[in-house]
């Protein structure tokens, strides 16, 4: 059922300012994304470099033709498509919506270019535009729309990640951005936090955006357990590598023992050996490692790799939500156009919970108990993952800020490196 | 450090009684071993037909090999090896033993022959009887003796079940053994076993053997929760089945439909379509599908969308341990000399927890809070394999009666297929 | 020795009218290749569809590359590179020049862009003009700037195959130019031509240019045979589609019945079936099949199929050239601009034997006796490539007129089928 | 049309003398196979160590599945099948024939047991005794029994060189025979044997038994040609590893050198460095390298490499066979008993043309002019293999000597080394 009102004389409700916010954010989510591209030539928008990375001219289209699917299909009547085809290119693993594209083959796009995807943003957004002048929006609405703004943030991550991965596989070693002026404060000595056992709630209550897999929130119980103070740091990682942390099997899992092998890992990704040194591919071109910065590019098997040298072990979902608990949402995010973990966590307390690296932990990526996927085809979002990946706690240097909170669970393979991926030490009490 | 005692006059201690058990014990499992190969020729035996199986041969050996390496080189005084090659050829994935045979390859000895591993078990029964006499045993030493029998147990489950695989590869379809003359009783209707909320303690606590993966014993929350009085038959699963159960993506995990897809499963694994029946491969050979048996040689990924379409799911490790708790361990279990699932379900309270089918819980394959793997190379037994499984709980129609438990965790990836594996669903209260 | 002149007082001699010649040559093909991409966008330029196939800005670059290495680093005192990094970028295969980018890594490169790349063509172009104009050419000198000439002709031809499997797999079917107005004339009925049997010369003789691969001309004994007078048509290829010639074993090669299952082809490459009628992906965009054109993009193993099936067989390399020796060189190619086969064939004698199609011979790509490659890094251009390929003689409607004549010898494995391939029938007399 | 004649009074006539001599031949030839395995035990007979090999226990019943399948069920009257699951069981790969196992999967079947297809060989023997009592053969009745005769040859030498294989997989490293005492004699100095130009004939004519491969007879123009007097040995294919061989693209055919980095070949099949020196796992178990042996084991990417470095080649088919037209079939041969090359090769004139080792030619695997495959199902024996393949000549020590002669055509893909495979060098003139 559509609801059409062309004339409305409206009073101010809740829902109403809601929906005002919400379309503000959508202008400022949308520019957002577009800065993220303005440097970017038409070839560096176009190619991909493995399978499980996009063409940054995909992400563009496809944040589009989710506003397109689930806002404006269903709620703007008289919607005219700004091209049929679109809806089989840009969708990305809705199998309620039909068929797509393959994933792999993004990159085999050459056509539409990407001023016309730039066309296709302009015309949803405008069709947006008109929407909201037209719709009553019910509840549901708004948190379609609303899934839509935070959908569209995680896309904004992606760009830069699988943008890196493209560059990173130029022999030219080519830069997205200038290397930030400052770099950060000394990392402190690791101090351990101690945490109490208990019956604890986590998950993401009543109030508030959050994705269907942060629900319900539900008890859990806590051992007593201890916390990292920081993160992880170059030097602290190069001392595993140079205790010959890559050749001791006994450190691995067994799966990351034959990940090592066979993808020939001695190093996290973007690491480069020459002449002695230690050189790094980052999204400012390739240069010297600083040992102060966080370690970043590690799969999970070697995060727990790590962790098992170190006589520690990675956090589970519970600890890290509960530490986290009380903690405000500050740090080397997006917004500091660091676009790379800066150096830190000496203060007093948890540092660095958020931002610079996602930490990965010691949960794998299940439903909480009660979990209900949201309806339709938006409950393809996130339910149909949850098997084989691990959760990763607190955002990165390439997260927005109003996208992460202490409830967010991302989710990788364990052997996925090319998201800004550290680690955190754990241990119990 | 070697104890040695040629001569002794001990009085009974506990440790005595309990060693003197222990052999027994070993008698009897050892018998039992070979007397599940008695059968089989040695071409039966020296096969591979995948590289998740092993040849029959292959587990005769490396269940000596266990003993020999983790008993008589370390505690019998002046042991001869049978065959120094065997160190290396009969490791299954001990790297703190040393190099080992490539998994995949081990179809590809014909010598050692049969002969020579039957053998090999007698030199290493003789020395395990002169150890016996001339040890004088510590703890440690009668726990490593008790988890070469339990170790061996398990190599007696996968015999059968890589045997089974081995002749299901043949399209003369050969029978291990005849078939059962009585099939069961009725499945009764399925009814749903409710149990409430509330912390609860899981796995193994201080007394009598446990695998190092049940410990420690620890506080958990449960959600109120209940679960199916007995497992899914194969007429239930065949409705999924009809109803287009594995060509609709909505009932898969993302990953199961790819499996699904790459592996062209429509029905569980040994099942036959021919002339609009299903026929099934079993260790009896081939034959009709009984309706009224548990579904069995399905994957988690078939476990999970059975359950998704019957508007339910699996359980959890802790709901199945705490429903399981008070349970006698009775049911069709290897003793019953079936090898095949059987009818029945149709009584009070929960039935076929234990035998038949391993039930696929919801649960990932990871470490207790405070589990610490076992000190040395059988500190590998377990703990290097908790990541991408999943854990399966109660045993099959494959498992000694003496080695499954309520706290037993089976674990095997999602995709695994040619175990006894079968389902029992579960629902939020 | 690099030889200088800064100031030349040369008479006319043939070395010198043969240089005027080339160099005017020169200018003509570089400006041809840069016709051909014209319409081409920088992300049309910068795609690669598989590791066969190369981007065109990739073959922009490496021409030019070829030229910088073998005539400039060489023979221009002084020549400054554009960009020390192309050495590496651009090199195709030559392991006498060093190090290379791998092959399949080409569509990974955005930057340089295709701006950059098209001013490398003017720095090389430029220093082209200087080194004509400084330098006193040797014959050897002469050989391989004449050789840089019909590597690029190939490159031509290989920009619009590579571009056409790319924008195939783009599912909206782009175009990259329009349909030509007229299609061509009626094919008539296929005649056989009979050649007698006898001692004859194939190969290249002294004059005028030729690749190494050609040479020696020497003797062979050609058997009695017969060559079709025309190519098969698309309709004479549905008639072996339509007989069951995908799915009779007996009709193919062991190792092409092979790939026809492993590849699950039912039709030449880019045919399309949809409501009962085939469909072609052509440089046009798709469109109906015209069962009068020449059929094409088949394989060896197809060709080889499809001649059993009409009760003959294909030609051999001696039997085509010597029934193609006092052909005029004319033809569908590629200054047509049709860029696709054409319908044709029905006049007398041996018809359409130049363009249209590359015509698979039945014989192996091999040396000939007396074969010896040329000296240095060029000697790596045909050689090394001498196995596991089978011969395609005549061109293409994409092969420039002045690159092909009676003796070329082209090449690809028996399962390629994106060049421009199609079928000429042969027999025993 | 069956033929019968339960009374037969036949004056002798050479169609007679001709199917005697045959069954006296079938009764030596088929004792010869088992004799082959006498020694072995059903284990052994049992593997299949890679897809290209079959296990022992598969030939000696394909063998017979040929005898059954092309003169059994077409020439004995109430000819009764073994086991009629045998037809799918033990067909290779004659399509004509129907549904056949799958190759990789040889390796699978413990049942039948080897004593099994021992009943089996008896029952086709007894049949043929049967057969050859009551049939009154026409002359393709004898060619087709002919050709099972050599078909059986030719398993004797795939039972050698595929065993060998298999026992080369076992680290143990077994033997198959004792060592023969002799060694052979010293390699003389290769020297160069010359040939004129000039029409020959080449292939087989209208006396005594071929394969359809060898003819028909034909004309082909040979180059003056040099060949050399004897093999190439290990001690000279040690100066080319010595030399950097392995290590040279430029000595390498493209391919050849892709095959070489991707099954990391630095040394021929069976070779083994340690401590400085090099060992070789023969038919006698593992032993020091013979430097005056043959070189062996070599795949057609290295031949073509070491005559490249040696400044040489390979020679062509016409060649080597006009060189050995009038030679007689003598060498170290099967009946020999070495089951390896034996050093030699110093006498006047062409040496060790017949045996030792299979000798790479030059020449691709394709039909002669005027080709005609056999008639029925039997016509899928050489022809449908004619691509992708170099033919090799002369026979090794696993070939017997009734079953090789001038005009036999092996053929191998370039990159398999199992065989027992090596080398002569020829030259221009």
């Amino acid at each position: 059922m559509r609801r059409t009102s062309s004339t409305r004389a409206r009073v101010s409700s809740p829902i109403d300012e809601r929906f005002a916010h919400l379309l503000a954010r959508y202008g400022e989510i949308r520019s957002a994304t577009e800065a993220l591209c303005v440097d970017l030539s038409a070839e560096d928008c176009a190619l991909q470099s493995m399978p499980d990375a996009s063409p940054v001219k995909w992400h563009l289209a496809h944040t589009s033709w989710f506003f397109e699917t689930f806002v404006l299909e269903q709620g703007l009547d008289g919607y005219r498509h700004f091209d049929p085809s679109f809806r089989f290119l840009y969708n990305s693993y809705y199998v309620g919506i039909g068929e797509r594209h393959a994933r792999p083959e993004r990159g085999l796009i050459s056509r539409p270019a990407l001023d016309d995807v730039h066309a296709y943003r302009r015309h949803v957004d405008k069709s947006i535009a008109r929407w909201s002048r037209t719709t009553n929006p019910t509840e549901r609405d708004l948190e379609t729309f609303e899934l839509g703004l935070h959908h569209e943030q995680q896309h904004q991550e992606l760009i830069l990640t699988d943008l890196k991965h493209l560059l990173s596989r130029n022999p030219l070693g080519p830069a997205y951005a200038p290397a930030p002026e400052s770099s950060g404060t000394e990392p402190g000595p690791l101090r351990w936090i101690a945490f109490p056992a208990g019956v604890r709630e986590i998950g993401h209550g009543a109030d508030g955006f959050s994705f269907d897999n942060e629900r319900p929130r539900h008890r859990v119980y806590v051992n007593p357990f201890q916390l990292a103070s920081r993160l992880v740091t170059n030097r602290e990682y190069l001392a595993f590598i140079d205790d010959g942390g890559y050749e001791r099997p006994r450190l691995w899992l067994s799966d990351g023992w034959d990940a090592r092998a066979s993808q020939q890992w001695t190093a996290p990704l973007y690491w480069q050996r020459a002449g002695g040194r230690w050189r790094v591919f980052t999204l400012h071109g390739i240069r010297e490692l600083d040992p102060d910065e966080p370690v970043c590019h590690v799969s999970y098997y070697e995060a727990d790799a790590y962790a098992r040298w170190a006589g520690a072990r990675l956090a589970t979902e519970p600890e890290w939500e509960t530490a986290a608990a009380g903690l405000p949402v500050a740090g080397n995010l997006v917004e500091s156009k660091r676009f790379h973990p800066a150096t830190g966590g000496s203060g007093d307390g948890l540092q660095q919970m958020y931002g610079d690296v996602w930490e990965w932990t010691n949960s794998a990526y299940l439903g909480y108990p009660g979990y209900r996927p949201a309806g339709g085809a938006v409950g393809e979002y996130n339910g149909k993952f949850m098997v084989n990946q691990m959760v990763l706690r607190g955002g990165s240097c390439a997260t927005p800020r109003s996208h992460i909170r202490a409830t967010y669970r991302n989710f990788f393979y364990p052997w996925a490196r090319w998201q800004f991926m550290g680690i955190r030490l754990a241990q119990d009490a």
